[in-house]
Formats: structure tokens, C-alpha cells, sequence
């Protein structure tokens, strides 16, 4: 069968379905898992495209690609939570291994094309990367503001630690996406239900 | 704050995550949720992009938009089985309704931008609608196949209902997918796991 590679790979990511994130669902009913977070995040590239700084430099099929296999070395290098300072030291090293064997089960041509993806989504310098980067970082931010900071509070991460991850990444990419950043860090913040 | 539409809209969206379909994931532990379907279908549309007939024809990034909107109409009218005949009546009229609430949410432009990429979808005519389609039955085919057909023989779903629902969907959008689809339909009804 021509196409069995392929069917290899649609089953090994199939894994991502049980990787568990820190943030929970908007009704709070459960942690999300990140194959709903790669799908939910190609949605919201698509309706906050009309507001990126450049836009006209961004190619917003690369950016959809690259949010859709962004996390695929959580399958085997798990998920880190961002504001776990110890578990990010030495991530990046211990996820291009694990990119380099999950896209490997493809023919070469396409692992390279998924392995160029993520390592410029990783690296956060073209424009393409920086939106899709602060698309990744406003997803989890928008349902933690709106389950009121759940996976904040059990984490105990401070508003310092928020904006210090978030702001530049989301502000940089978008003047209404930092509005929108700011905006929300208020209403979590002011109302007291963080220290 | 500007991009208010948006963050309701993505907050509604949210819902496909508790929206759960008839087949397992791969690794048999539940059924998959359609916000999972979704992202899993994106990947499967670039990496069986090359085998698609006319592939000059077709428009990946309109494929992937199609795709990840595609069963967002589920959050109002639920998820119907393929092969559920009397849930089929009457089903595009439901969703219809169901696609104008959910898109109805953001501006009209992108709102009738997605109802537009949604009845190309279910219109299954132009050469994007109909490779976005193999996708979206070749994907649960592929894990019910990989899960000895568990959900076809939990609803008494026949080798003649699979071939029915499937087989032209498939086959007319690649050579390949066709022949995978033939493979993995003799291993499964071959080995008598169904009748």
C-alpha cells in the first residue's frame, strides 16, 4: 500500500489526543488535551488574522501548518506548563529529538518540511511565527481569564509571570490582541482573584 | 474592547470538545471527541495532499479552512452517525440553522465567509469540497479499521453500508486513498470481524 507511512504517522499522533494541558475547557468541566488546543487555535489564527501587525507578510496557510503540528513532540516530550521554570530548561533540546523521531516515521521531504515548520515556530523570528506564536499564547490565556484563573491559582503563577511569558509575545504581534490582553488581565487581576 | 466578537465566538466553539462521535481513538481507551476530528484531519489533509487527483486544482489552505470549520454546526445539532439513516433526514436543514447561530456570532464578512466554506463542504462539487470530503471518511475509516471496526459493530453497521458511504467519497479523490481504502477494507471483512 502506497500510503502506509502515512497511516503510521495519522496513528502515532493520534497520541496527542491524551496529552493533558494545565488549562481547563470553558465550561471548567475538564483540563483540555492538546489535540483540541492545536485545533482550537487554527480557528482563532483565522478570525484574529484581520488584526496582525504586516499582515500582508503573513502566509496564513504556513501559519495554520505550523499551529497544527507546533506540539506534536508533546507526544513524546510531554507537555511543559510555561510557567514551570524548572521543566523549560532544556526543553527545546529534549523536543527536537522528539520531533525528529515522530515526523521521521514520513518520507524525508515531508518530516523536513513539518521539522522547518516547527523549528521556525519554536524560534519566534518571522513574521509567519510570531503570530502563530501569539495566537498559541492568547488561546490559553483567553480560557484561564474566563474560568477565573483556575490553572493560575493551582500553579500559583502571579501577574509578574503572566505578563512577563504573554505580553511581549502577544503585543508585538498585534496592537488589538494586546488591547485585548490588557483588557482581560485587568478584569482578572483588579477583581482580586489572583495575588 | 475591538475584538469582543471574536472571543465569544471562540469561547462558543469551545463546546466541540464535548461533542463525542461514534468512533475510538487509536489507542481504543474512548471515543474521540469532533474538536480531536478536526485537528487530526488537518494533518491528515497535508500529508495525503500529494496523492489527491487534479491536486493542482485544489486549494490547500481553502482544504484546511473547510476542515476545521467543517462540523462546528455539531455544537447545535450534535453529531450524526454515518450510517444512522433516519438521523441523515433532514440533517443539512438542521445544520444550516445551526451554522447560521454559530458563524451569526462574528461580523458578517467572516461570518458568511465561513457559512460559504461550510455549504462548498457539504456541496461536495468543487475539486477542494471533494478532497476535503475523502479526508473527513477515510480519517474514522482509518481508526475504525485500526480498532477492529469496534464502533460498526457496536451499531450492526454491514461491509454494504460501509462501501455505500464510503467508497465513491474515497476513491474519486485519489487513486491511492482508493486503494488504501480497498486494502484496509479486505483486512478488516477478510478476517471475519464483521458480518
Amino acid at each position: 500500500m502506497k500510503i502506509q507511512k502515512e497511516i503510521d504517522f495519522i496513528l502515532a499522533v493520534d497520541a496527542l489526543k491524551n496529552v493533558n494541558r494545565r488549562n481547563y475547557n470553558a465550561d471548567d468541566s475538564r483540563r483540555e488535551n492538546t489535540a483540541e488546543h492545536s485545533w482550537q487555535i487554527i480557528i482563532l489564527a483565522q478570525i484574529l488574522y484581520p488584526y496582525a501587525k504586516n499582515k500582508e507578510d503573513i502566509d496564513l496557510l504556513k501559519v495554520i501548518r505550523m499551529l497544527s503540528i507546533h506540539d506534536l513532540v508533546e507526544i513524546h516530550a510531554g507537555d511543559t506548563f510555561l510557567f514551570d521554570e524548572a521543566g523549560m530548561k532544556g526543553k527545546f533540546e529534549r523536543e527536537k529529538i522528539a520531533a525528529k523521531k515522530i515526523f521521521g516515521i514520513l518520507d524525508q521531504s515531508i518530516a523536513d518540511d513539518f521539522y522547518n515548520l516547527w523549528i521556525e515556530f519554536e524560534e519566534e523570528k518571522t513574521p509567519d511565527a510570531i503570530f502563530a506564536c501569539a495566537i498559541d499564547r492568547i488561546m490559553p490565556f483567553i480560557l484561564n481569564s474566563h474560568t477565573s484563573g483556575k490553572s493560575w491559582t493551582e500553579a500559583g503563577v502571579t501577574e509578574k509571570q503572566v505578563r512577563n511569558m504573554l505580553e511581549n509575545a502577544i503585543c508585538r504581534a498585534s496592537d488589538d490582541m494586546g488591547d485585548c490582553f490588557q483588557t482581560l488581565m485587568k478584569k482578572c487581576f483588579d477583581e482580586n482573584k489572583f495575588s
